[in-house]
C-alpha cells in the first residue's frame, strides 16, 4: 500500500515475470550501451537491474537517463521480464529478472561521493573522511550488515528476556555523580542553579532499587557513559543489555545468560553451544592463563616452575625464586620452526613492554635436550625437570618471564595472545563462549594505599568469605561471574549485597566513611533497610557483542554514529561552541 | 531450576495441592490467630496466604515467625494444602490454597515503611515523600501495574515495527547544541575544552541522515531531553517512539500508525479500532473545536455566528465582526439545567484566564425563545436566526465568545473541554484515536516579529503550496499530521524537506541565514545533495501513551524514576553539588 513504490529492490524475481512493477533507490552504477542504459538500482534489500532501451523505454526517458549518475535517487515503473539468456546473476536474489522501464522520475541528485557506498575495501578513504560523511559511509553493504546484524541481537536479546518474564524498565539519563570508578559527564542544572546532573556509568543503582521495588526481573538496553581517556575499543556513550534479578545466586544469572547465548550463537552463527557454558574461577584462570579474561580458542597454558627455577644456578631465576616472585613459562609448540633467533628478540621486545625485564627461552632440540644462550647456568638434570614439566618435545620453543607475580601473569598473557595469532593456534572465526568466576572482592592500590572494589561497592562477597572482610580482604572472593567470548570481557555481574551491616562494613574497608556514603548512595543505604530482597544481575557489552558476532576489530564499525579516540563526532562536530546566552542561563563560564 | 525458589508467589493453585513448594516475598499482611500466624506473602506475580502452625510447622518456627512485620522479606518452604471450607478467595488467582510453612528463613527485616506498598489511595502520603522512597512507592500494585503495561506498550510497539522490517538504530545522546526550539542540556567536554554537547531534543536530524544513509526504515525507543520550565505533564527527559520511512508520503506514516494504534488497542484495552483513523485538516479543526488536537470523544462544536452578530446592535458583537473578528458560540445541549446564573459567572470567570474579555450567553425557553441579559439588543428575527444557526432547543444554553480568531479558539476550547467534563458528555474510560493534518507550515511570531517554524524546518510543504513559500507563507501548508488521543497530542511528524534548494528557502524563511545554517545543520545540507531520498516519520509520546492507556492523569505515574516540577529527583537528589576537582578537570566554573 505504498505511494511511490511497489516493491523494494531485493523483492522481485521469477514469479513477477511479466508483471508490472515501481521501484525506488539509488543508481549503484550504470553502463551505456549505446542505444540504452543498464543501470543496478540499490535499496537496503537488495539490487535491481533496471534497463532504459527501446522499444518498451520511450525515447524521452531515454534521453533523460543518460544524465544519471552514482549515487542518484529515482523512480522506475515498468515491467519485469526474463534477462536475456546467460545474462542472470545467480548472487543476486533479482538476479533471473530486470526491470524494462517505461516510466522515470529523478527523485533527487547527488555530487559525487567523496565516499564511495560500493568500494571495495582497499578503496575506501580513511576512517576521518568516512566518518565526517558518515551518511555515505553508512550506504555501504558492511556497514548496513552489521547495523542490521545489531538490531537482530538486540531484538532476539529483548525478545528472550520477556520470554523470561523480564520486564523493560527506563532507568533516568539524568542522574546524580557519584565519583566512584570513571569520570562521569556532567550536565549543568538551569534551575538548581550550581548543581549539576551525572550521566549514568550504569544503570547499577537503579537496577538495584528496582529490586528493593519488587520488580523481581528487570532488563535495559541502557545507553552509558564514562568520561575516559578513550582506548581504541572504548567510546564516550555505550550501551549494554542490563539486568537484574531477585531471589537468586549466581548459578541463576549465569543460567539465563547461558540461554542467551545459546540462542543468539544458534540464530547468528548457526553454532550449537553446550550449555552450561564452561566456567573457571579467577584464581585458575590467573594461573593457567595470567589473565581473567582468557582466550579458550587454543591452549599454550601458562606454567609455573618457580620450584624448579629456585634449584638453577641462573641468577634471575633463582633471585625471583627467593624474593617470593614466580618463573613461569609457555611451551610454544613446534615454536622453533616459526621463530628465529630474531624472532625470539622481537617476542623479548614485545614482553618488555608489559614489565618483563627479559624473556629466557630454550629450544627443544632433535634429542629433546634443551638448548638455549642460558643453559650453560643449568644441570641436565634440572633441564630434563623443566622439560618433563612443560611436556617438551622436539622442536618446541619454551618461553619463560621471571618476575612479580602480576609482571607474569600480564607479559605472559600477551606473549600467549601474540604467539597464538602468529602460529595461528585458532580459526579466527570460531567463537569459544566461558565464564570465570569468584574474582577477588578487593585489589589493592599500591599508589593510594587502600582497597578497592575489583567490582564495585555493592558486590557480595561468598558467604564463606565473609569472615575474610575484617581479617584479611585481599583473600574474599566475591560472588562475580564475567562472560568471556574469545579473550574478551563481553559481560560482568555480581550477587549484591542486600544486607545494610555488610553494606556499610565493605564502605568502610573501602575508606567510604559514614558521610560521604550517606551522601552518595543514601537512598540505597535507606532502601536496604525496608525489605531488600537477595539480587544479583549482570551487563553484557553490546557494541562488543555485535563486534565479536561480526567478526569485526573495530568498535566504531559496529556504531552507527560513532566518536572518535578524542570523543568527538566527526560528522556533527559534537562537540561545539555553544551561544554565551545559554552559558549565562545555566550559571556557569568557561576558564581560560 | 532457580536456588532460592521453586514457584513465585502467583503460580500455586489447585493443581500443586499436596506438593511442596518454596517461596519468597514480602509480608504484605499478617494475622496472628494464637496459635499461629497466617502471612500474606507478595511478589510481583501475586499473593499467597502462608500459614505457620503446629503440627505443620515446628515450633521453633513458628516462635521465630512471631517476629514478622510488614515488608519482610522471607522464604518458606512448605506443603500447598486446599484452604479449608469457606476460606477460599476467589478475588485471588492463588485463592484456592494456602502453604503450609514446614521451613522457613528470614532473608531481611524492614523498618516500618513511610509509604505502605498496600496503602489505599486514599491514605498514601504526599507525592514528595512517595518519590523520596520510590523503592517503597514503587511495590504498589497500581505502580507495579503501569510500569507492565508500559512495558507491554512499548514491546509491543517494537514487535510490530520489526515486523514491517523497521531497523532499530541506536543515535547518540552526546550530540550537538542546535539551538533552534527548545533549551538544550549541555555537557561540558574534558577533551575539547570550552566545547559542549547537547542531549538531543529528539533524534530529528540522525533519522533524517539514516534515510540518506539508506536505511529505509528506522524506528527506535529514543530518550529525549528538554530543559524547559516544566509543565504539569512534562519531564526534562521523556522517551519516544521515534521513526522515519523512505519513499513515503504522509498516508504510508499515518497508515503504519493507524496499524499500531489498533494492535495496541486491541491488546490492551480490547477495543476494536475501525481503520483508517479519521482524519481532519488543522484549519477544520481550528474552525469545529478551536484547537489542533481535539477532544472528539463528545461534540459540543464550535459555530461561528460573526454573519449574525455583525447585524446586531449589541455593540461588543458588532463591533467584533467589524474589526475581522470572529464571534462563535458552543451550544450546550440542556445545559440550563446544569448551569444556574452563578454557575454561568463561574464559566465567565474562567474563560478570562484565555483571553476572553466576556462570555455572552442566551437560554433557551420552553417555547424555544432566546432570553439573557442581552437579549434586547438583538431583533427578534435575530435571535431566531441565532437558534437556527446553533439548532437551539428548549433548555439549551448558548454561550459565545467575541473577540480576534486566535482569542476565541482558545477560549472556547477551554470552555468546551471543561463544560463536556462537568456535564459528563463522555465515557472517561472511552478512547478515540484521529488524525489532524496539513498543518500551517509557518506561525508569525508577533514578539519576535518573524515566521516561526510550526513544526521544524525540515518539514517539507504540500506540493500544491511550493509558490506560496515566497508568495504568502502564512497560507502554506505543511505535510503534517498529529495522532490525537483524547484530545492529547499523542504523537507528530512530517514529511521532511529532501531537495536542498527547498530547504535553504525554507532556511531564509525562517531568518536563519546561510552562515548560521551552515554552522547548525551543515551536516544535513551537504547530506542532502548527496542523493537523499524523498522520507517523512513521526514520533510518538511513550509517557503519554501510557498515562492514556491506563487512565492516569498524573505523567509521574508512568515513569519508573520522574523528576519534578523542578526537574530534581527526590530519592538520589540528582542534581546534586559535585567536587571542585571535576569542575576543574571540565574547566568551567560557577558564576556567583
Amino acid at each position: 500500500m505504498q505511494v511511490l513504490r511497489t516493491h523494494t529492490c531485493g523483492e522481485l524475481g521469477r514469479l513477477h515475470i511479466g508483471k508490472e512493477a515501481t521501484l525506488c533507490g539509488w543508481v549503484d552504477s550504470y553502463r551505456d550501451h549505446g542505444g540504452g542504459l543498464f543501470i543496478d538500482l540499490r535499496d537496503r534489500y537488495g539490487m535491481t537491474q533496471v534497463v532504459f532501451n527501446p522499444p518498451d523505454t520511450p525515447p524521452a526517458i531515454i534521453e533523460e537517463s543518460k544524465s544519471l549518475r552514482a549515487e542518484y535517487v529515482v523512480q522506475v515503473i515498468g515491467r519485469v521480464a526474463e534477462r536475456p539468456s546467460g545474462m542472470a546473476n545467480p548472487k543476486l536474489s533479482t538476479g533471473e529478472i530486470e526491470l524494462r522501464v517505461t516510466g522515470f522520475k529523478l527523485l533527487n541528485k547527488s555530487q559525487t561521493p567523496p565516499v564511495s557506498p560500493n568500494a571495495n575495501a582497499q578503496d575506501l578513504p580513511n576512517e576521518e573522511l568516512r566518518l565526517e560523511h558518515r551518511y555515505l559511509d553508512l550506504r555501504r553493504a558492511v556497514m548496513q550488515k552489521t547495523l542490521m546484524l545489531r538490531d537482530r541481537i538486540v531484538k532476539g536479546m529483548r525478545d528472550y528476556f520477556a520470554e523470561l518474564d523480564f520486564i523493560d524498565v527506563e532507568t533516568p539519563i539524568l542522574g546524580r555523580s557519584t565519583p566512584e570508578g570513571a569520570r562521569d559527564y556532567l550536565v549543568p542544572s538551569r534551575i538548581s542553579r550550581g548543581a549539576f546532573y551525572a550521566l549514568p556509568q550504569s544503570p547499577q543503582l537503579y537496577k538495584q532499587i528496582l529490586m528493593m521495588a519488587g520488580y523481581d526481573r528487570y532488563v535495559q538496553v541502557a545507553r552509558c557513559f564514562r568520561d575516559e581517556d578513550l582506548r581504541a575499543d572504548r567510546q564516550p556513550e555505550f550501551t549494554q543489555l542490563d539486568l537484574e534479578m531477585s531471589f537468586v545466586d549466581a548459578d541463576d544469572v549465569m543460567g539465563v545468560i547461558d540461554g542467551l547465548v545459546a540462542k543468539l550463537a544458534k540464530q547468528e552463527l548457526g553454532l550449537d553451544v553446550k550449555l552450561p557454558l564452561p566456567r573457571m574461577t579467577y584464581d585458575e584462570a590467573m594461573e593457567r592463563f595470567g589473565h581473567d579474561a582468557p582466550d579458550l580458542r587454543f591452549g599454550l597454558e601458562l606454567v609455573d616452575c618457580t620450584d624448579l627455577a629456585a634449584k638453577s644456578d641462573f641468577r634471575v631465576f633463582s633471585s625471583v625464586a627467593a624474593s617470593g616472585g614466580r618463573v613461569r613459562a609457555i611451551n610454544a609448540k613446534l615454536g622453533t620452526e616459526h621463530y628465529s633467533r630474531r624472532g625470539i628478540d622481537a617476542l623479548t621486545e614485545y614482553v618488555a613492554a608489559f614489565g618483563a625485564k627479559g624473556l629466557a627461552w630454550f629450544r627443544v632440540e632433535e634429542d629433546g635436550s634443551l638448548s638455549s644462550t642460558i643453559a650453560k647456568n643449568f644441570t641436565p638434570e634440572l633441564l630434563k625437570e623443566f622439560g618433563i614439566r612443560l611436556k617438551a618435545e622436539p622442536g618446541d620453543l619454551l618461553l619463560f618471564v621471571a618476575d612479580e607475580w602480576k609482571v607474569t601473569c600480564k607479559a605472559l598473557h600477551a606473549l600467549r595472545s601474540k604467539i597464538g595469532a602468529e602460529m595461528k593456534l585458532y580459526d579466527p572465526r570460531a567463537m569459544h563462549f566461558s565464564w570465570v568466576v569468584e574474582f577477588p572482592m578487593f585489589d589493592f592500590d599500591d599508589e593510594e594505599k587502600r582497597w578497592v572494589a575489583m567490582h564495585h561497592p555493592f558486590t557480595s562477597p561468598r558467604d564463606q568469605d565473609f569472615d575474610l572482610l575484617k581479617g584479611d580482604p585481599g583473600k574474599c572472593r566475591a560472588k562475580a561471574y564475567d562472560l568471556v567470548i574469545n579473550g574478551s570481557e563481553a559481560g560482568g555481574g555480581t550477587i549484591r549485597i542486600h544486607d545494610p551491616g555488610i553494606q556499610q562494613t565493605v564502605f568502610s574497608l573501602l575508606g567510604i566513611d559514614e558521610h560521604t556514603a550517606e551522601q552518595r548512595f543514601g537512598f540505597l543505604l535507606r532502601a536496604l533497610g525496608y525489605g531488600a530482597p537477595p539480587h544479583g544481575g549482570i551487563a553484557l557489552g553490546i557494541d562488543r557483542w555485535v563486534m565479536l558476532f561480526a567478526g569485526l576489530d573495530n568498535i566504531r564499525d559496529c556504531i552507527a554514529f560513532p566518536k572518535t579516540q578524542r570523543a568527538s563526532d566527526l560528522m556533527t562536530g559534537a562537540p561545539g561552541e555553544v551561544e554565551s546566552k545559554q552559558l549565562k542561563e545555566l550559571g556557569i563560564r568557561i576558564e581560560r
